[in-house]
């Protein structure tokens, strides 16, 4: 299975795939402070909701276990690791809910021995790596159910092994309905600014062998209009309580697409992905990213150095436009205020 | 005012502002014959329906120039060279439009001295160009009724001066509006996979001081249902009796994302864009180019050389999402077979 993220205990490193540099550039990027795991989530060298939580949950083992030789305790040292790591990104919510899990969980054990709170934050940080692991088999195999042998799927940005810990969520779904023997074809959308599609998304959908054929964002429209979509399936990275879903932007203009057009719209997402704390679409925290994604790719200019840009990178999808979200505890559908907590449990997983 | 398709009659030369390379390099491309011409458009060193057209028209005259000097009659050389620029791009109706009244007019002219015909051929290509330059006015002035004081319209790829002779039909809307002292701004979709909107109307509209922004394809959605636009204006291939409108691919996504949100949609297209022939959008050719467009930008490979690609230049609008058609006879609203003619007096034009 791919390992995107990877803690490395000969070496006391997390080592990350770096995602910038994919598919031309299969580089692994050892980090071994929390200061160099908050670079690698700024600078999207580790991306995609699930992924990110897991890279913080080692990133604050890392800073517990560089701090044992500083005069400090380890509530502060925790308390300063945590803040550093919570600060790397606003939209996805698995970061706060994963740096939340291995905080309590050291806070509890309230020791003051470095070494030993540092060794419960590793442990911590593996056991929400493998229950991602299984979540998203979970996901998949719920969503398979929905994809019928000799249809084509389209998904957006990259919701897969590389988002998560090594399965995905939306391309999940595609793992699954290929272990089942199910034949199926995707058009993945490139997805800009960043072309997680073309760069990521792509790569694992060869290396898997599954038929896929890139386009750009824009040529969706008339592949749904031509009947030439049969359901379109994407990740998330924030769900609130009444089912408005933050993901990549681009993400709201295909959900739109596929209701003019009466195609089903799928979300992929674990139970880690629901913040119930938010009601409506308008509270979540969009980030707007650096405007020179715009502006050059690469090295190589392809605006204006002088326009002006303005560049979200989220979008949020009203639950009107969802047919459906797979949960690694089932399927979500209609997505209502009550159908989501019936599903997910939601009282045991967010007290 | 910006003349990308110059005719210099010192050198017999067609110069190009090579529109590949905009807007980091300003480069003009030399043709002195009509496969240099041809060269041009299928690169699309000159893009835009209008400027392919005028291009063409400069082109034919150069061909014959050129084949002076060879075994031929006027009439065989006029087939050879009109036959290879009509075989450049398939979609644009203008192309074929040019090149048929160039031709007409030199059949007409019946002699067999080249560079008589060759003359008669140049001034009919200066005649195209000076009339889509007011074409392009007018157009503006039509459409620039529509945009109020205060508003923030959005357009997509690049129907401007660059596209045209020198004035634009979309962002000739602006132009005419900004002369008339109107304050407004424009959100810019960067037009994927060429870029047109980031490289070239980011450019143009930077030079005429034009308050821009420019965003990614898939960031439009989100903006239009903030109602953060007011109106969206495109420019247009061709245009069918019943007033389906072949543009740049990602239009139609926009269209449909205009109607769901109440926001208008607009069309600034010369009389010269509509093909009477054709009556539905799948009778239009839509041409598919180089799937390396979507794997490399520049010299940087941004996918799996190994991906399937799907990459159409154009779609298709049906007229029910059209809220009217800017032409330089007037302006059609609503779009029905019956208010097409009846605003551009088909009859005359067509025949």
């Amino acid at each position: 299975m791919l390992d995107a993220v990877f803690f490395n205990s000969k070496q006391n490193s997390l080592d990350l795939l770096d995602q910038t540099l994919l598919p031309g550039e299969i580089v692994t990027v050892r980090c071994f402070d929390e200061e160099q795991v908050a670079d690698a989530i700024v600078s999207m060298k580790v991306r995609g909701a699930p992924a990110i939580g897991v890279a913080a949950a080692y990133g604050i083992a890392l800073g517990l276990l560089n701090k044992a030789n500083h005069q400090t305790s380890v509530a502060d040292a925790l308390n300063r690791v945590c803040k550093l790591l919570a600060g790397t990104r606003p939209t996805a919510v698995n970061l706060f809910w994963a740096i939340e899990r291995v905080k309590k969980l050291v806070d509890q054990s309230a020791g003051n021995d470095f070494m030993a709170v540092a060794a419960t934050a590793l442990q911590e940080a593996d056991r929400i790596k493998a229950q991602d692991i299984e979540m998203c088999r979970s996901i998949g195999r719920f969503g398979a159910e929905f994809l019928l042998d000799g249809q084509t799927w389209l998904t957006h940005c990259n919701a897969g092994a590389l988002a998560t810990a090594g399965y995905g969520t939306a391309l999940g779904v595609f793992r699954a309905a290929k272990e089942q023997g199910k034949k199926f074809s995707v058009f993945i959308d490139e997805t800009r600014p960043l072309l997680q599609g073309s760069r990521l998304t792509a790569w694992e959908l060869l290396q898997e062998n599954i038929d896929a054929t890139l386009i750009c964002d824009n040529m969706a429209g008339s592949l749904i209009r031509d009947g030439r979509v049969h359901g379109v399936v994407v990740g998330a990275d924030r769900i609130t309580s009444k089912g408005f879903v933050a993901n990549k932007i681009g993400t709201y203009p295909l959900a739109v697409m596929a209701k003019y057009h009466g195609v089903p719209f799928y979300v992929a997402a674990p139970v880690s992905t629901f913040d119930l704390s938010l009601s409506y679409g308008d509270e979540i925290a969009i980030e707007e990213r650096n405007h020179d994604e715009l502006r050059f790719i690469g090295d190589k200019q392809t605006a204006p150095a002088d326009i002006k840009v303005y560049n979200p990178a989220f979008d949020v999808t009203p639950p009107e436009l969802i047919t459906a979200i797979f949960t690694d505890r089932g399927v979500i559908r209609p997505i209502y205020k009550e159908t989501i907590p019936a599903v997910i449990g939601a009282a045991e997983v967010f007290k």
